[in-house]
């Protein structure tokens, strides 16, 4: 594995990490109403660093391989999407239009992951918590949106 | 080039473009002190536009070559870095705060671009015009912040 394209990857986590500390959930996502099954706070900004740091091993492992065009190329997508995410959840509060962006998120990383199997194991194993996490996340972003019909939407024309 | 390849880079590029259009710069934007060599608005998404096509299409075309890997991770990194800017500049209207992220997003453009060239002369091409905007755009964002030292940011925990 080439170190520096391990650390190149992960500056592109760094900048999808970096959405997540700005727009934050705060003390607006504690009143809304949430499944029971949500996981606890302190629980997403560990998955999310054991996710980064999981998947950069796993784009600096596949990268030196031929054939990795498509696993690194849903690589780069799901890195836009999940950058999207959170201003729009967290910045605009708008949960359906947050929704709508775990589907392509999600189909990037299942694209990402069965690239990565066809090329390496470990590297395949490496994204599949990023698989379950995801699928969780449009889960509790689905169930979330429709416990709280009532959230009105952050208007920035009027801030 | 492979054209399902191309579509998946584009497709990561909607989402690094989808955070313009819920991001807009609206009234307040044009509220603010801006150098005499701003680009009209109309400039921005056609700039954009174009500039995602062509490297959706370099990504493709060095895709399928062996050596791809930086040329790859920058792009991804290129795209994190990207969908965040008009978050924390047109959302959370922190001037300061989208510069510093414009130095990351020049990194990954120059870095791309360099290992394009090392590829593929036309895949390098295509990346110029993103590397002259980001410059630009860098330039702009500098200006804009010293240009208007009193904006507020937004703060959500207000909202």
């Amino acid at each position: 594995m080439d170190i520096y394209l391990f650390f190149v990857f992960l500056a592109a986590c760094v900048g999808a990490g970096a959405t997540g500390a700005v727009f934050p959930p705060g003390a607006w996502y504690k009143t809304l109403n949430k499944p029971d099954w949500t996981p606890p706070d302190w629980v997403f900004p560990v998955a999310w660093t054991t996710i980064y740091l999981l998947i950069s091993f796993a784009g600096a492992r596949v990268g030196m391989l031929e054939g990795s065009a498509y696993a690194l190329a849903f690589w780069a997508m799901q890195g836009a999407f999940a950058t999207l995410w959170s201003p729009v959840f967290f910045g605009l509060r708008r949960l359906k239009g947050a929704l709508l962006i775990m589907a392509p998120l999600w189909i990037a990383v299942l694209g990402a992951t069965i690239s990565m199997f066809k090329l390496d194991i470990l590297a395949g194993l490496a994204f599949m918590p990023y698989l379950v996490w995801v699928t969780v996340a449009a889960a509790l972003n689905a169930s979330v949106a429709r416990l709280n019909p009532d959230v009105v939407p952050v208007d920035l024309s009027k801030a």
